[in-house]
This record gives C-alpha cells, sequence and structure tokens, in this order.
C-alpha cells in the first residue's frame, strides 16, 4: 500500500458503517482518490466519446445488420434518439461522436467530430484491415480529440462504439491477444441465429488460418481492427498519460482497453470496467486482464451504454468518501 | 403475456438497438410499465424510509457492535451523516426515518417518525421476540407510514432498516420461511470474527430448539422478529395494495419482504430486488423467492442502501422506454 492508499484506508474505515460495508464502492474510491492522489477526490466533466466506424467484413455476411446501420445509427445519435443519448443526458455526461471512418458523408455537425480515415476497413478474411500509414492516422487521431476533451477539464472518461461487424474484429483480437482459440471469443453480437453463428465461426477460423501468427499487439490491430477500435486504443493510451479516470464498456470497448494494456500495462490502475456485457466472450477477457466488472446486466449494446449507466455507482463511491460522517464526528461508538 | 405487456415488448423491440440488448433494463422497464399500466410510465417522489429497532439479543452476544449504535445512527441519520443520506441526497430521494423501537428517547425532529413500539425487542433465545398486540401495532404503523407518503405523490417506495443484531433476526426468519438449517442462514453481519461466528450460530441453533416447529409466516415474525422488520413487512403489504413500486434491499429488507411474500405472494411483480448483500445467507433467499438481484456490488450495510445506489438504473429503465426513438422514427435499417 501507498502511502496516500494507507490514508484513504483509514478514512474509510471510520466512516460510520462496518469495516467493508461499502464492498466495491470502497475500492473504486480507493481506485479514484489514488489516481487523483488525493483524500477528496472529484468527478470532472465527465465525459463519453463513441467513435464510429466501418468494416469490411461486414459485407461478408458476419453480422445481423446491413452496414447501412452504422451511418445511420450515427445520425440516431446526432438526433439524441439513441439508448447512450438517453443515458448521458440522464448523468449530465457530455457525448461527443466521432466519425472514425464511416461508410458514409456527414454534414458538419457540432457534435460530431471529423476523423474520417477512409470509408471502412478492408475485410481481415482476405487482406490486413488497414495499412500502417492508417493505423498511425488512427493513434494520432485518438489522442487529439482526448487532448481537446482533457482541456476542458475533464478527468473522467467513456468510451463507445458503434460499427456493424465489430464484434468479429474484437472476437479476432481478443483470440490473438489471450491466445484464446476464436470460437471461445465469438458471440452472437447484435443477435444472429445458430446457423449465423456457425457461418461466423467458421469464416473467423479461417481468418486465423490466413493470417497465422501475429503476436505484436498494434499488429494484432492493424490487422483485425476497425478504425473505431483503433483511434479509442489511441485515445485510451492518451487519457491514461493525461491521468484520467478511463471508463471501459462492453466487449468491443474492452478489446481496444486489451491492445491498450498490452502497450502499456500500468494504463490498468486508471481502468473502470464498467458492465459485462452478454456477448459470451466478454467475461473471459476480462478474466484474462483480471478484471471485475462494475454492473452485470445482460446488455449488449456497446455506444458506451455501460458506462453511463454505471457512472452514478462510481458517483456514489466519490460521495461516500467526500460526504459521509466519521464515527467520531457523529458520536458513534465503534466495534466492541 | 398480458395486452399491456405485449404492447410494451412491441415498443421495446422497435426501439433503435438489437432485440433485447438492454438486457436487464429492458425486463425492468416492462415490471414497472405493467405496474402502472401504462406505455409510458414514470417514477414520482421516490422515498426510502429507514425503520429503526432495537433487539433483545443484541445483549447476548451475537453483534460486533453494542446496541448503543442503533439510537447513534438514527441520530447519525437525522444529522445527514450516513451513508444512505449521502446516496438519497444525490438521487433526490427522499429519505424518512422511522423509530419504530429503539432503546433510547428522541428529541422530535421533522424526519423522525415516532412509532415506537417499546424500547427493544425481548431477547428470542429465552421468548417470543413481541406480544401480539405488539405485532398488530407494528403492522399499523407501517401501514400509517406508507400511506401518509402515498398522499405526497410516491409511486416507488425502498425500506432500509437499522437495529444492532438484526441480522440474527432476520436469519432465523429466513431459516424458518424457507425451511433452510439454520447455520445456511448465518453470516457475519456487522463484521464478527470465526470464533463469535460460532457462537452466534450455536445461540440461534438453541433458539430453533427452543421455539420447535411454527409454519405461520406471521408468528415466524413475531417471534424473532425486530420491530424495524415487522413494521416493514406491514409497509410493503400497503406499498403493494398502493400499487407502489417496492424496492428491496439487502438481508434484513428481504427478511421483512419473504414475510409478506408468504402472507401474500402477488407483491412479487412489485419488487425490484436491489442489491445482493454479501451476508452469506442473502443469495440462497432470493434463490428461494426465485428473486434477482439488480446489483451485486459486495455491499452489507442495509440502510437502504442498495436502494438507493441501484435507484439510477431503474430509472434509466424507465428513461429508454419514455425517451429513445424507434427504427422507424429515425430511418434506421432493421435485421437483415
Amino acid at each position: 500500500m501507498t502511502s496516500i492508499e494507507k490514508k484513504l484506508q483509514h478514512k474509510i474505515d471510520f466512516k460510520t458503517k462496518p469495516l467493508g460495508a461499502l464492498g466495491i464502492l470502497e475500492k473504486i474510491a480507493i481506485q479514484v482518490a489514488t489516481i487523483q492522489n488525493t483524500l477528496s477526490p472529484s468527478l470532472q466533466k465527465p465525459t463519453i466519446i463513441v467513435f464510429a466506424g466501418d468494416h469490411g467484413v461486414a459485407n461478408d455476411g458476419l453480422s445481423a445488420y446491413p452496414q447501412e446501420v452504422t451511418y445511420q445509427m450515427v445520425m440516431n445519435f446526432l438526433a439524441g434518439g439513441a439508448a447512450i443519448n438517453v443515458f448521458a443526458k440522464q448523468h449530465n455526461i457530455t457525448l461527443k461522436i466521432v466519425d472514425a471512418g464511416v461508410n458514409h458523408d456527414f454534414e458538419p455537425h457540432p457534435n460530431l467530430v471529423d476523423a474520417k480515415i477512409a470509408k471502412g476497413t478492408q475485410s481481415f478474411l482476405r487482406e490486413k484491415a488497414m495499412t500502417e500509414a492508417q493505423l498511425e492516422a488512427c493513434f494520432q487521431q485518438g489522442k487529439e480529440i482526448v487532448n481537446a476533451v482533457a482541456n476542458t477539464g475533464c478527468n473522467v472518461i467513456g468510451f463507445g462504439e458503434m460499427g456493424i461487424a465489430n464484434t468479429s474484429s474484437a472476437a479476432m483480437i481478443m483470440s490473438y491477444c489471450c491466445k484464446i482459440p476464436i470460437e471461445k471469443c465469438v458471440g452472437r453480437g447484435t443477435g444472429i441465429n445458430d446457423l449465423q453463428l456457425e457461418n461466423k465461426i467458421a469464416k473467423l477460423k479461417m481468418a486465423s488460418e490466413f493470417h497465422g501468427t501475429i503476436t505484436d499487439p498494434i499488429e494484432i490491430l492493424r490487422t483485425f481492427g476497425g478504425f473505431e477500435i483503433t483511434q479509442i486504443v489511441g485515445a485510451m493510451l492518451t487519457a491514461f498519460e493525461k491521468n484520467m479516470l478511463i471508463l471501459v464498456d462492453g466487449f468491443i470497448a474492452s478489446s481496444a482497453f486489451l491492445v491498450a494494456f498490452r502497450i502499456k500495462d500500468e494504463i490498468m490502475k486508471n481502468a473502470v470496467f464498467c458492465h459485462q456485457s452478454q456477448e459470451q466472450g466478454h467475461k473471459q477477457m476480462l478474466a484474462f486482464m483480471k478484471a471485475d466488472s462494475l454492473l452485470q446486466l445482460n446488455m449488449r449494446l456497446g455506444e458506451g451504454t455501460g458506462c453511463a449507466v454505471a457512472f452514478p455507482i462510481i458517483e456514489s463511491s466519490i460521495n461516500f468518501l467526500n460526504e459521509m460522517a466519521s464515527f467520531e464526528s457523529a458520536g458513534i461508538s465503534n466495534k466492541e
């Protein structure tokens, strides 16, 4: 335990409650306060950034929805009609949408950041998803976007994604980064049936054979990643440099975190895993990183919805630490 | 499925998200909207009532804390320093404190309801915890308190408790109501050590032998219940009559719900189990009622803290149902 952790534990242990009785809220309080190196942490200008991108593999029959849904959902985010809009509004979380590489020409919009790399990746069934230059550009965009958010005074940031077929990307990244057979990483995504799932597994197995062994996390990302996933990796690494609290969403956002973690494992200390997705690989991916999720609500939506729904619980952790009375100040008898 | 449930499912299935992708939030939305018999439910004047009472068994060495902590914590609730104060304030939940039978004379206070039955129950190690008249008075008080809250326009109500040694009461109620051996119902409460736990189990086993078979849930309650637990049973039954959404907290509040459920099993349809306590019997108690909890945050504090921390997630359920766009309104392609 560091000195600040000891002081925090002491502060928490003298709050008017049995030792440890606030469970995970106590852990989160210690984590956030340790990151901020203070006994009185705060969450400033909470922000969620949703990165959207299209995938070459979307046209290979891996998703239940057509590729055009990616751009249509971006329009929905901008119009305020998606789940993440509702939850971000509920908790006063600033929401930014990033076009990381959607197959559509958008009109300018105040909430839309244009970071388009190309109109979708190449299909990793036949080639690398992106070039080295595209990968670099993604990292650069992710970095610039987070720097701009940090300049608003934000110290807690969540990342969401939208991209038809991106559970396939995430499953490949997981399989390669964790060395877990692809069939254990693949799930039903937006809701494919048994036959479609068999097909998805078969095609992703072929992709594994086609690309063979790759161990470098950045090369794994370049081979299978979407532009949205890759920009999130860059964004997370920058958020860590800026010492922000990083809210990790579901399966796809966690696959981005997994790459960031493989690049720089200290990032773990700034991360809160908000929700364990119903997508079957997520549980094992979290276990690989020895990470526990705050919530298990059987959601599988992405968009950063897990971050937004979990946010008030993170706020509760900070609030009890800052606002609860101590045994002494309340005049209460401690344990006999 | 009733007609309203069908209409709700249809409304949810045309929201801009994959089918079922909001998981438990969808279930909660359907539950609340069905109770309120509307496609656009709302949560009005959310209220948590914390019932406090003392227990004869507190003086038999069953708790880690002395009995005086019950009244001291009531003072803390009234001063705003407890965990439930912090979380209720965070979510704009009205908080009421009830003296159901604390061993202390309180000065009048605007947030304290005087419903004192006596200055603590009798020890169920040697006799029934309360008389029939006291049990009746508890039910009457619980009813009047909820009626008064209902008159403010409240349609969502949570119940918390404070009472040194009341995990022993709750464990006995669980053991008798669920026919589960007492040692599987007993836990560490506020944090007793191994030796104290052995002693707690031994004494509660003796209480089981002393009282023998009891099957009537009301008689179980009279034998082992605290005044706070018994008033909560009455309060929950009235909340159900008033068709409120009932937020069930942790182990002790759930033991009150268990008795209410044995009296009137339809109450289940109005109940949301907010948090599964770290107290070891709670998981099995929920399983007995085939109930799932919304959160598992390893808390074990009572006071209604589980209800308060879970409340924003229940709000999220209502919000997505009321505010999200449909595929049609957003112009989004549905599944292929």
